[in-house]
């Protein structure tokens, strides 16, 4: 088990019923942590002072909570690339609550920080499902990248093998059964990177900090699979990043396909190795190798 | 198919691919909705006067939406008593943004509301995983109901016939694979109401205002099914409505355990017909039927 997977992990006592007679026995058990994570945003004032912000509070499974930081800035549209941030200090937890883990996120001298935004964020944050059309029409401006326009084409048979390949790399998920995962894939069907969550917006922004912070964003070259269902907030968070092509081995919301249909990424559901939907762009899916 | 099975699913167009050579066919596909759904609070002013207030808009699957706006004012505090709503009056959809389903709760007159709590469930309800010890404070001091006092037990085999029993009532599930699931179950294993909804806490604010107009909460003869993982705010909701058992059909985080530990409800997680984990409060799971 490597670091991050002892930090995902909580060890606890279960009593256990199993078989017909539901026999009785109390074990150590694993599950997936959830922990309370906030977001502070260091900017440079108009006369050069340094100043500090809360941003955001979230549930996360803690593991790769620089990405997470960073992702969740760049998919809500606060930073716009990845050279806007100068570094990310760990704070470690908030003295007067005792529980927060902290990370402060140092922006670059000169980066300006849109304080509506910021002031909205920090109540409603993506992962609420906090939207409506005012907020939809915010990331259809805002995005920076024309996903529609993108020439990405992978092989329906890559893309069978991506469930696979997933579950695979769940390092975490494989011992609690409790985590969402995101991947990023190329159009071989290879995952390239996979962050895992309690929270399904956590995986996803963990992966796109990951993308940012290696120079890799706008995803022109890559999809992103989710282990669960497809809801408009992932849509909404590939969009900001360029994503092409999301592929969901559980189900989609009426409104992410929507959604994936106004920006134009290629939406796939039910993915499974010999057979899947693709609800927009299905021009991008060849269907021979 | 019901009324509210027809507003809880869209249908589209999908190109699917099936089968080792990827066949291709271009049908007609049901996907489960997902649309932006507005809480406003109707009240008195001191002087006598009414007024309006916005509480809360969330991301829901559309059905049941007074079962919703009850249960989701109830689980956050805002109103104590199903005699505190006079009437929920359906708005239609707000006209400036077009999209948004609005209802108006009507408070009984002398109902105070308490401007703070409003204005913080505003920002931030308990779905966006807001949260920290700040409110999980909250919660233990709000929650009208000592759970752990309840006196409710159950077999262990009554508790293996749910997860069928569910699957059996989810209808809009069946038909798109895209629902969180929640149901009400009596001592002896029967599902007694079952609610649905893309979001996990929709699902169970639904069924919990359900049991709050027909005057069933505190919850002291009933358990909570869910049809995926059990996280914190779940288990707030429990508490909230006095609920002594929740049984996960996926995994639990580590924060729910810790929660359902100091609320002293019963958390069973990996609900299978012949074998479960029970997480807190095993005492009330009898392995005889």
């Amino acid at each position: 088990m490597n670091s991050r997977g002892e930090q995902s992990i909580r060890r606890l006592d279960v009593r256990r019923f199993r078989g017909g007679s539901l026999g009785v026995t109390d074990d150590p058990d694993l599950v997936a942590a959830e922990e309370p994570f906030e977001i502070r945003l260091g900017y440079s004032r108009r006369d050069g002072s340094r100043a500090e912000e809360p941003v955001s509070i979230t549930m996360r499974t803690p593991g790769h909570d620089e990405d997470l930081a960073i992702g969740f800035l760049f998919t809500e549209g606060i930073i716009r690339s990845g050279n806007d941030v100068q570094e990310v200090v760990a704070r470690g937890q908030r003295a007067t609550d005792g529980l927060i883990n902290v990370v402060r996120v140092e922006l670059a001298p000169g980066v300006p920080v849109d304080f509506k935004r910021l002031e909205r964020n920090f109540y409603m944050t993506s992962s609420c499902g906090v939207c409506g059309k005012a907020s939809i029409d915010a990331v259809a401006v805002q995005g920076q990248y024309d996903v529609g326009a993108v020439d990405f084409r992978m092989s329906g048979s890559a893309l069978g093998r991506l469930p696979a390949a997933l579950k695979e790399q769940q390092a975490v998920f494989e011992q609690t059964g409790g985590l969402h995962a995101s991947g990023l894939f190329d159009a071989e069907g290879r995952i390239v990177a996979l962050r895992e969550d309690v929270g399904r917006h956590n995986a996803l922004d963990k992966l796109i900090g990951y993308a940012l912070r290696r120079g890799d964003v706008p995803l022109s070259r890559n999809g992103v699979i989710v282990s669960g269902r497809a809801s408009f907030e992932l849509m909404q968070k590939a969009k900001m990043a360029g994503c092409p092509l999301v592929a969901a081995v559980g189900a989609p919301s009426s409104l992410a396909v929507e959604l994936a249909r106004e920006f134009g990424i290629t939406l796939v559901g039910f993915l499974k190795s010999d057979r899947f939907n693709v609800y927009s762009r299905p021009d991008r899916i060849l269907r021979a190798a």
